[in-house]
């Protein structure tokens, strides 16, 4: 395109368009996702490219050109159109697989502590673009966060002013491959990420269906249309944990799904079912347990991630006795819109 | 061959092998092993082929052509040298995808009544295969077993007479793809099958290193040749069960395999240890659990398997307080001898 031409271009997007606030970038293990920002953090643009950490177009030469070409292709052209957005990037760009490594903070870590953390790099275009940095609590099982924290901070903004809910702690749940619970407490003058817990869950499901004997059952026909059916194999499933066969804990009761299957319990889609619902119940009783033998208990559970895991998970709280649950919507980017906040990156709200 | 040439090889053999009492087939999911017995049970010839109930050989048509030829290939010379011979076989070819489905026996259940209850099936040269039944746990979550009741059944042979230790309870370990526990029950009068658990722990260990992000680190370049570094790391994961972090399961702990990479903890080979011994880790202290819970101690441990497994077992139920444990041989064919013994095939031991 002819300079005058592109010209002409942004003229007319810059008369049609609201002004970019700035651009927010999570930037995962497997995907990309692009927020162009308005005014009050409201999206503008989402794109979504499959362009994950770990999954770069392969490159000749410098491992750093597939991160450029796919930040190009992201939000080059927004750049473009408005050269003095600020830029900020979270999740597994930052980790050491990423365009630039950024150290994690310790937990127990103030959340306004986050955003006075963040990290920059320059792009070859010579764009700054600040790096959010992950969270690691070290103890005898290490524990590491990266995007998640995030999430939390949008999260934690749904609940307005510190100064609301003095001294009730929340605890966030982001169910997935590896799902995080994340504690926070709750003080007169801020909020804390004091504690969190990792399962893999989501990742372990796949493994299983995938790649043992329980997934040869699941490919039975069954009659997957019932999903009554279908609900009440989930049930089943997520009641196991907190039984006395519950026990012998996951690598022994998850020989059941396949033989409630030998047995003519459960048809296929049963034992796929039922198998997701016993994963998520062990987790809930063992997230339960430690909060009780923390002394601790969530005046709330706040949930964030696709919707129909979330009312999975929703549901399993519920058998467990978890009170006030809710599920977030837009965590992600209203996080890197707070976290910008806190580090100064916007000028006005 | 000619007849003629046949009958004077047979002539040969007879005058040069000792007598056959007992063909003894061992046939499970993945290989089928022919045990070849003499006159006190003694091992006169093992033949190993990867004819396992789900890798038969391709055949045409009727679909137990593949059981006849492996068969034929695992003794029909045997039999053929000495066609009087009694044939017993335990494992998964007396299951549905088997050569002949026999209904499980349940739980709780004498020995004595599993040598009672052997089934028959006729192979097209008219040789009559007596299979052993596999064993049912009917409960909440059922549980079955095929072919390790013939190894429980072979370990008790090995501590006598039942009046030996009459009232004390034995609980035999069979670590493997599924683990099985079974707790023995002995009186003066006979041993009872009292109760058994399966861990999907070897399945579950081969899942994980293959196809979730934990073997990804497990990839990297470590220190190999290092055994006490890979000690230690075993070590380090059998201890997390009993820890207070270890109370969140499985599902949560096997990620610190991750991050105690990511920390420079441990290296490649130092993970796979350390994910191998944290699996079994909870294992043992969920099966620790469960025996208290019951009431009950076993006074002696006995494993049986592969000799590195066992003792990787045995160093782990002595790091949780098991006190005496043994390593038996050869349970196999001393169960498939036992049971061909209680049913009667055998004219004189």
């Amino acid at each position: 395109m002819p300079p005058a031409q592109h010209q002409t271009q942004l003229m007319s997007q810059l008369t049609t368009q609201p002004k970019t606030q700035l651009i927010a970038l999570d930037w995962g293990t497997s995907s990309l996702r692009a927020y162009r920002l308005g005014a009050h953090g409201e999206t503008l643009e989402l794109r979504a490219l499959p362009c994950g950490v770990m999954q770069l177009p392969a490159t000749d030469g410098d491992d750093k050109t597939g991160f450029e070409n796919a930040f190009e292709q992201a939000c080059g052209d927004w750049l473009r159109t408005a050269p003095d957005t600020p830029v900020i990037a979270a999740g597994m760009v930052g980790s050491r697989q990423g365009w630039q490594e950024v150290p994690y903070l310790e937990v127990p870590i103030a959340v306004d502590h986050i955003g006075a953390g963040l990290s920059t790099l320059r792009s070859r275009d010579g764009q700054l673009i600040h790096i959010v940095p992950g969270l690691i609590q070290n103890s005898m099982l290490p524990n590491v966060m990266r995007g998640e924290e995030t999430q939390v901070i949008g999260v934690l903004n749904t609940l307005g002013a510190v100064s609301g809910a003095p001294g009730q702690d929340v605890l966030v749940g982001l169910p997935g491959t590896h799902s995080k619970w994340v504690q926070i407490h709750r003080s007169k003058t801020q909020n804390q990420v004091a504690h969190f817990d990792t399962f893999m869950t989501g990742e372990v499901y796949a493994a299983l269906c995938g790649h043992t004997i329980l997934g040869r059952g699941m490919q039975a026909a069954g009659n997957e249309s019932d999903t009554g059916a279908a609900q009440r194999a989930f049930e089943r499933g997520a009641l196991v944990a907190q039984t006395a066969a519950g026990q012998a804990g996951v690598l022994s009761t998850i020989f059941s799904t396949r033989t409630l299957g030998l047995t003519g319990v459960l048809d296929g889609a049963g034992q796929s079912e039922y198998l997701s619902g016993l994963l998520i119940g062990h987790e809930i009783a063992a997230l339960q347990t430690m909060l009780r033998d923390q002394g601790r208990q969530a005046a709330q559970v706040m949930l964030v991630g696709e919707a129909s895991l979330c009312e999975r998970y929703a549901q399993v709280l519920r058998t467990y006795g978890f009170g006030k649950i809710e599920v977030v919507a837009q965590a992600t980017q209203r996080g890197l819109w707070q976290l910008a906040l806190m580090a100064g990156l916007l000028k006005h709200t």
